[in-house]
């Protein structure tokens, strides 16, 4: 902050002078340590893990260089103790699928170069010792340039570019160390056995200690999202309508899920790497989060459209507008309420079955609309000028209500590829296409992170067909 | 790609077996390769730049271990030789800026740590050899625990990431070295040396040689971006009323704007690290540009909404769609003209004039739809549930006006703090809110590329304004 401030331009000698004085009086240190203080505390609240992480990697690092310090046999730190502090420092992730990324890459990625690398050593020897640098030189050159290139490759990138970055430096350094063919390979075993000695504690700690699941932490943001999204339209139409009070949190909170695509992308490819872990088993279809997460967003797309003829309207609902109230909130509040049912059925890993109904019950509110606007249509002649934006976003409401079928596909996608336990469904016969229930009632619980206690009661008659507990 | 077939999880071992014959045949094999050459070819073809680094990159790493090759001092390749290799392989990136970054937050980092890591060192010998193994690995932990914590604040993860990275390994390397200070600061001395060295050559190398900005590239993605919702807009009412063929591009060009974001925040760092270069100064105001991309985005997501009510009609045009054609094509090509030429303003940082015309036109044709929209409905009795879509797609371009609006605006602004060139206007009194003009002729000629040839000619009665060529 400070130094961005000292670097702007704008200021002047004097000015610049005034501001130093300002910055170095002590209220305005004292102010300046406490905001510190209180913005380190809430990075710390907002996710505990990150002072977990902080000490684990602290304990790796030290467990490492104490072995190595105080091991009898080398006087002092040597080249092979050094080697692994460097793989702990740059292998130890947040999440244990980036530490097995990252390690598993540096592991083999130096096995091959190190293999190459002294057969370029010995290749080049055959020329005697005037031309071998010059032979060194070119293959250094060719295969050095060949890996950076590779990097460019998407599929590469995506999950070896640590690796190649690895074979580049590997070797590099083994084919122009200069040593004879029988003292590299001692120096590679060596080399070898310390990085897997980090690298081994990187990821024993990383999965004992409190492990960070990639995957785990995929599946929560992607449940998340879908909730957010939920929020908003479960609480659009009374928003819309001037009906509601308090927080409006929910109004804004699903805009993070519109530059989620990073996140999303990194987290299922380090998921990829990871080995099972708690529901997850191991090769979990993370792909097919990703799909789910493409319509999710397509989703939010469409409610960013429309949030914009929510803060457009300060003024009380027009007389056309109270009209369609009864569709309009209804469209709304279920299409919320089917995103919600996907979300609680994707975090218990159970197969979305009641979302069906909410979508159905959506459905049934565009007809009414649609009803509705006729008759109003026949009965008084409204000035559709006054009423575009009315109209507008009830259409987008419908769109969005496309989408949340979209998303509802792809779970169910996702629900059958990753075995998720099927309701215990007595009388629909098939069940990718539960019927039409009576009536869906679910009731969460206290949903609050990670402890959730939601009873999903889908009654058909009067009987109970699924109950599930976590 | 083969990896991970060969990783599926469905794959029963007789099918796997029958796959493998299949992979393993010489025509499939051929095939294969050639699809992987087209895909490399592809790779270069598309950005020419990555051959050009791939090479560079190849020759820093072959210029430095030559060069600790050949030393007469060293028999073979030493310690230090290693350090500047290594340093080439990590600090050497795609873009200048983030070679500067990495390079300056390498050695810096190395300096700090170490001479913090001698201090450690002495601190520790006050308390005689059996006791300071535990106070260094108390200080390992502490200072790698704090530092692991210091990635996670957003503004040191920004810009100094990989500096507390390189101090953590230096610290904990120097810390629990062993040896006597002196030796210490000789072996500091040597290192730190071969690190300026090797961070030098990449610098230098990446600054001369064919050098990748990332500040140059920000701001030819910025203009591209703008450059596709332009596109779509421009093409948009044509489309919509069918009277258009041939190259349909444009209508998902603008997508790769969704997710922007990502790439514009890692090339604003980077662009932060960079010295001035061809039309940019050292601290240009590339956070304005993060703006510019947040209200760009912003309009993304509205077309993307609006290009829902384009693939929904595959038949022909209504009636009512007929009677607004019109104003609803001016709309939509002012909007796509405004766009175009803010993104041609901001490509030949020429402050944005003729933008304002196309907006003034786009409020006109609003009007101009109100007025349509008001006459006909007294005059005919059209049914609003039949063109409820139509109605919405002019709705959501109404607000990509606005959108359009904020993007000048931060355009305008940006302008101001880059000091764009400002047209030489003899009539408008006020540069800042141009007077409406007669008309605003834009000839783009040829815009391909790097090379661009761009005549823009804003006539005032007979006078020709501006004519800006580079």
């Amino acid at each position: 902050m400070a130094l961005e401030n000292a670097s702007s331009p704008s200021l002047s000698p004097p000015t610049l002078f005034a501001h130093l004085i300002t910055i170095a009086s002590p209220s305005t240190i004292k102010h300046a340590i406490s905001n510190t203080a209180i913005k380190i505390k809430n990075i710390a609240l907002d996710d505990p893990r990150r002072v977990t992480h902080s000490l684990k990697v602290a304990l790796a690092i030290t467990l490492v260089s104490m072995v190595y310090y105080l091991q009898p046999i080398y006087n002092g730190i040597g080249d092979a103790g050094m080697w692994a502090i460097l793989t702990v420092v740059v292998v130890f992730e947040y999440t244990v699928g980036a530490t097995l990324s990252k390690g598993m890459n540096r592991g083999f990625a130096t096995l091959l170069a190190g293999a190459l690398g002294v057969g370029a050593e010995a290749f080049g020897s055959l020329f005697g010792p005037t031309i071998k640098p010059i032979v060194l030189g070119f293959l250094v050159f060719f295969l050095v340039g060949a890996g950076t290139f590779s990097r460019f490759i998407p599929s590469i990138k995506k999950k070896y570019d640590y690796g190649v970055l690895i074979f580049i430096l590997t070797f590099s350094l083994v084919a122009v160390s200069g040593y004879r063919v029988d003292k590299i390979i001692q120096l590679a075993h060596e080399r070898l056995s310390t990085i897997i000695v980090g690298g081994l504690t990187c990821i024993i700690i990383s999965i004992c200690v409190f492990p960070v699941w990639a995957g785990e932490d995929l599946h929560k943001n992607m449940v998340k999202n879908l909730e957010k999204l939920a929020s908003f339209l479960e609480g659009f139409g009374n928003e819309y309508y001037r009906v509601s009070d308090g927080d409006k949190s929910f109004l804004t909170a699903y805009r993070s899920v519109l530059d989620s695509k990073a996140t999303e992308e990194s987290l299922a490819n380090f998921a990829w790497w990871e080995i099972g872990h708690g529901k997850f088993r191991f090769r979990h279809p993370w792909k097919q989060y990703l799909k789910i997460g493409v319509y999710t967003r397509q989703c939010a797309y469409h409610i960013e459209a429309l949030s914009g003829y929510l803060h457009a309207k300060d003024e009380i609902p027009s007389e056309f507008q109270k009209i369609i109230q009864e569709p309009c909130i209804k469209m709304s509040s279920e299409t919320g309420k089917a995103l919600k049912e996907l979300a609680n059925s994707m975090n218990l890993m159970v197969h979305p079955l009641s979302s069906s109904i909410h979508i159905e019950n959506c459905k049934k509110a565009v007809d009414d609309l649609n009803t509705t606007y006729k008759v109003s249509m026949v009965e008084d002649q409204w000035d559709i000028l006054e009423n575009i934006s009315v109209i507008a976003a009830t259409s987008i409401l419908v769109d969005i209500i496309k989408c949340v079928e979209q998303i509802s596909e792809a779970i169910e996608e996702l629900s059958k590829q990753a075995h998720f336990k099927k309701p215990k469904d007595k009388t629909s016969n098939e069940a990718g296409k539960p019927h039409i229930l009576h009536r869906g009632a679910v009731k969460p619980v206290g949903v609050e992170n990670e402890q959730e206690l939601v009873t999903v009661t889908v009654s058909s008659g009067d009987e109970v067909l699924h109950e599930a507990r976590t």
